[in-house]
């Protein structure tokens, strides 16, 4: 059974908070790089003008300008914020009743006994009562729950913040704008990041106290941080992507087709919600999915441990081995952002794409390195795995390999989304295309490119699951998806990077800036949403591979030890944890397209009563549409998110761990396919329109211009696509992962109580 | 172990081909009425009209109409002629390269030995040789691809022969017209199930001089029927789907949404190509892939049958339960027909929806009765079926309940796919509403509505499934699927009235017939439209039931006993089979996609460069347009062709059993949800546009008329629809079943020679 490790428990204790207090302090220091550019038009500023009067500025002397963009920006932050809060007191409901629920149910397993017991795992262990994992599992839900809440609630102040600032730099040329937005996303990449791990760091530690070394009920209860993480980012992507889309697709209904006016034009009335929507959809939403994916990967892999030989022996190290890569992650982050940021510099609008693909690269490059450094001398050369009942023997080099083939994956899934969504190549160009003949053959060209660009990620994550199952079962799955994870940081700051870019377009126009300004913001926003669907690509990636081994984790805790297709029990769980995917995207879809109607029906009333509005004499009523967008994505989110909270707990107390299994499976493997078919379809659309409009070749000129009957039929698709690609799809990364975790943290009440329909017949 | 059967073997013998006899002679009488309505404008005609010459009547006396009609019947039925001979050549070359892959393969397995062995099963009984199997699973296949060929043939010519007749019948009245178009549909199903039936039982018969006692062996050979019926309907599926969009969208692109012509108009180039293709398509392929199913699901229960008690004490009649249930299903489908066009009359426009759906019902009804009957004297009261590995004991009440619970759910998914189809109830209200938005909100709207139109059907599915694996395992499977294609008669009957409706009302616009007819066969259509999604829903549903029944034979086959979700070969099979269908579905509607726009190109060159052709003075060359869809059709069928047809050998080969199992059930559960999706999406669309253009409601005449901007919203979701519901769709029941079939027939050289990736390392 190996040796022990090379760094010492005390070394492990020391790396993981130097290294979380590190992304923070770099967190900082990029945001107050950002916070350097002032809104308001200073006396001082006039002085700093000198050495940056280069050919390319302009509109520097209009303080009007930048006092319009201020309260843009304060229009928009205010409309953001009042939506959180909004949303917080909904989900603080559900969470103070679901922590009940976690501790009732976790608590009647043992009925509520105080005394210890037998440990299940390792016999030779005195462990804990039923009641303390009930106890403890309610706080670390509650925890998880706050943190993806503050994560969220950063990034979105992060963006709004960056959003103008980018705009007025947007005026000093392409490169100045481009760090801005960049060094935003950053902040929020390496804030979430560096606060989840200590979060957890402090957590486990605390929890030591009381659970000494019972690791097996320790690592359970831990399991309710990832609960809490992720289904806060349940409401989070639900509620605001039919938040965002809803005003996005109500705006250009109304503005863009029925009254020609351009997007972001501050004569529409949903203008304000389209770019509250942005923030608290793309980013505040994406920020608490990404968190989760983090925190759920993290647990899966600690629970599995903890009842292999790590947790048997009380290797503190090794049991580590998760936190410590993320630990290696934010430092080889740090040094990818420079790249970005100092190394090199993004001059013209050429440079954008190859800016942010090379972060990818080099990313991976060097936390390959870093995980073989860390799995030489933070592992025994040899240990054991928990694998549904036995122990498998493994070697490090082997865990190594399980966390590089995810990190990898992630990369391959990244260059195939954007080799699908970005306009540079083929496939778009090719739907753009096919709108020629109008917009039912792009429609189906878009489709028809969404299902095929499920076929490369799937091998990927067919390939990684094969290898680290193979090396390592479910702990490998784990620190496989970790692996895709680790990265996470420079992965949020690309990501975040997109929604900031089109914000700041939007206040640009907004602001009335020049078209040359705007031009420039377009060139950002271009890059973003191909950006955005590699991190849509990332995110649901690694879902796949945190669920199946949050899955195994579940399966492990709930004593199952093979999952048989042949049997009806698990079958038609398959079969029909295959429909949830459809049954809740219909749920989001439908709840985006009333929405948008509600919206359009408001749009079109301003524009038919209020004297003046098209004529940009009058202001159109913002607050209206921003209350119409918060009041529907709050009620619309209550259907699916009980879609999902609730069916594991149905199914776990009618049916039992099996059907159980076959849901959590069928869903992994049906949900997945429409997640990336939805994300890159609604890419692919977007990028297709921004193609025609571009007229960036000749091939695109033939198509275009703006209001030509292919850009129209263009625009349809973009439309169609709004929903799938913000709302329905990226929501499915949730619904897969929520139901495993959640089923992971009720797998000792299930395994107890659960299957009463079976017993009753 | 139970009593003998009171039905005795001679009674099974007697039984079966007169209930096949029975069916075809119905058939030939229905189309002997049909054929009393005579093309050629007769004298003696002007004698018979005294007893019809009531008010509705018109249009009769004007020959040229007639005989117009003819001439479009001609062109119609050359046009499907030449390209299903086209299509059958290049099927006979894979027919017969596959029929020599089936012999060397299944032959080389105990390598080509001529000695018999012991059997896998009954281990007191000597076997027949591998070699033989290999010879008469050749022979089977053969036999199963020529009945399927023929089935499609012989549906196509009928109903290019009852089109005609029922565009001069509606001359008479609706009531009239709906006999005709009734009939022929019944013609159609009646010959179909007869004929299967038929060939089937001979073939047993024949293969069972040979075998002898040997019936382990008989009924694997048997395997081949259904993998010849079902790689037919391959082709005839996804050939006929591509050829009838391809020529349905270029035609609608350029004629109604650029030309401004209506639907059908004889200026229309591709007018020709689109109604041929209704017949390769709608009918022939639909046909093939019912013929595959019924054959299959009997291939299925016969296979695990044999290595059951029915097979170990050479129990004849118990052994042809299958056939039984089918035998009765053909005499209560008789009866129930007699309901539609004797027992009761449809005379207005209203009663055709009902007149339809009570044949679903009544058949039930009758079905269940005749099931029950069936159970009691071909069954013994107790008997054991192979259950992997073990020999689990059945009651012939239970085995009842296994047919029973498959025939409801049947009706259940009919009727769950008329509520979302038809334009009478809320969900195609709604989407049709969704059209006063705009192109993007009706295709949201439509996506949205197939995935929720998934939910009951799968939990249909998922009852059935459960009830009869608990029951009797996977012969309880193949017995339900058997249950609710029992009635495929009938079935059959109101799905091939659809097309020939829809048909009969472009004959009547090409041929100048008054807006009167056009407006009698119109009613027809909209019945159709949605008892064709109904015939949709059965199709898929029984292809879920007989691909697991397939897959569970396929295990059983190969010698596997159990399919763990949680082993690494399982899962990866799994999400990439998962991933199959969005391939396939990628390729199919490309493949639509791109022969459209081939055919909109000609359609516009016509147009452009044929003077008078708009004035209506030059006649197009529909010629060209039917040899593109020809062309591009048996073109773009080969790769989707090869995907499912290669899949099953490569991961059999490659990766073995275990793997291919995942395959399988991934490709099912992912499958299954995508084709009724897909298809009711498609439906909805369709009669969405239905609902706006007939103005039938307050609500559908603020929408309306033809021409507005909600109705051109609904036009493009239409087009969108047509590859979805008509190719993509249907064409995945044939990807689930064609690959469990094709696995189950090589199960045993997979079994013997697969696996060899992981064999080498």
């Amino acid at each position: 059974m190996g040796t022990s490790t090379i760094l010492p428990d005390v070394g492990t204790q020391i790396v993981i908070p130097v290294c979380a207090a590190i992304g923070i302090l770099f967190s900082l220091i990029q945001w107050f790089l950002v916070a350097k550019i002032k809104l308001a038009p200073e006396k001082s500023s006039k002085h700093g003008f000198n050495e940056s009067l280069i050919e390319e500025e302009e509109g520097f002397a209009d303080h009007a300008v930048v006092r319009k963009c201020a309260e843009i920006q304060n229009a928009i932050s205010e409309g953001a914020t009042s939506f959180l809060f909004t949303e917080y007191q909904y989900v603080g409901v559900f969470m103070v009743s679901f922590a009940v629920l976690i501790f009732v149910f976790l608590g009647s397993v043992d009925g509520f006994s105080t005394s210890s017991k037998q440990c299940t795992y390792d016999s030779s262990n005195l462990c804990k009562p039923a009641l303390a994992t009930a106890i403890f599992s309610t706080i670390s839900f509650l925890l998880g729950a706050i943190t993806s809440v503050i994560s969220g609630f950063l990034g979105m102040k992060i963006a709004t913040y960056a959003n103008v600032r980018t705009t007025l730099e947007a005026r000093k040329g392409v490169g100045k704008a481009f760090i801005v937005a960049f060094r935003s996303g950053a902040v929020m990449g390496f804030l979430l990041a560096a606060n989840g791990l200590l979060v957890l760091y402090i957590t486990v530690n605390l929890f030591k106290i009381y659970y000494g070394d019972d690791w097996e009920g320790l690592f359970e209860a831990i399991t309710g941080y990832g609960l809490g993480g992720s289904s806060m980012a349940l409401f989070g992507r639900v509620g605001g992507g039919i938040y965002t889309k809803a005003a996005d697709v109500g705006a250009d209904l109304v503005g863009k087709v029925e009254r020609n006016i351009p997007e972001d034009d501050p004569r529409n009335p949903a203008v304000i919600a389209d770019n509250v929507g942005d923030n608290v959809g793309d980013i505040a939403g994406m920020g608490s999915d990404l968190f989760g994916s983090y925190a759920e990967s993290s647990c899966a892999a600690l629970v599995v441990a903890s009842i292999s030989s790590f947790g048997n022996n009380h290797d503190f190290t090794s049991m580590m081995y998760p936190l410590l890569v993320s630990s290696v992650g934010i430092l080889v982050c740090l040094l990818t952002t420079l790249f970005a940021t100092d190394f090199f510099e993004v001059k013209t609008v050429k440079d954008i794409e190859p800016a942010l693909k090379n972060q990818l690269i080099v990313s991976t490059i060097l936390m390959t390195i870093g995980v073989a450094v860390i799995s030489w001398i933070a592992l025994p050369s040899t240990f054991t795995i928990f694998n549904f009942g036995i122990q498998k023997e493994v070697k490090n080099w082997q865990l190594f390999l399980c966390v590089g083939v995810g990190l990898w994956a992630g990369l391959i899934i990244g260059f195939v989304t954007e080799y699908y969504t970005s306009n540079a190549y083929s496939p778009v160009q090719d739907v753009a295309d096919s709108c020629r003949t109008g917009a039912a053959t792009n429609v189906i060209f878009g489709l028809a490119l969404g299902y095929k660009s499920c076929i490369v990620p799937i091998f990927a994550i067919a390939i990684s699951i094969f290898v680290s199952f193979s090396f390592a079962a479910m702990y490998g799955i784990a620190v496989a998806a970790l692996g895709m994870l680790s990265t996470i940081a420079t992965g949020l700051a690309i990501d975040a990077y997109g929604p900031i870019s089109d914000n700041a377009g939007g206040i640009a126009e907004m602001a009335g800036m020049s078209h040359r300004i705007r031009e420039r913001t377009d060139a950002l926003d271009a890059a973003g949403n191909t950006t955005a669907a590699i991190g849509k690509g990332f995110a649901i990636g690694s879902a796949a591979l945190v669920s199946l081994a949050l899955f195994g984790a579940f399966v492990s805790r709930a004593e199952i030890t093979t999952v048989d297709v042949l049997t009806p029990k698990v079958f038609i769980g398959l079969i029909v944890g295959a429909m949830l995917p459809y049954w809740f995207s219909a749920m989001t879809m439908r709840s985006v397209g009333s929405a948008a109607l509600k919206m359009v029906e408001e749009v079109r009333r301003q524009f038919n009563t209020i004297p003046g509005l098209m004529e940009g004499t009058a202001k159109p009523d913002y607050a209206t549409c921003v209350k119409i967008s918060t009041d529907a994505s709050i009620k619309e989110m209550i259907p699916p998110g009980a879609l999902v909270m609730l069916t594991p707990l149905i199914v776990g107390i009618f049916f039992g761990v099996e059907t159980l299994s076959g849901v959590l499976a069928g869903s992994l493997i049906s949900g997945v396919q429409i997640a990336i078919s939805a994300s890159n379809t609604g890419g692919a659309w977007d990028n297709a329109k921004k193609y025609i409009e571009a007229g960036g070749s000749e091939h695109a000129r033939t198509l275009g211009p703006k209001g030509s009957d292919p850009h129209k039929a263009a625009v349809i698709g973009d439309t169609v696509g709004d929903p799938l690609k913000d709302t329905s799809g990226p929501s499915l990364n949730i619904l897969i992962k929520l139901m495993a975790v959640e089923s992971l943290v009720f797998a000792s009440f299930f395994a107890t109580h659960g299957g009463l329909l079976f017993k009753i017949f």
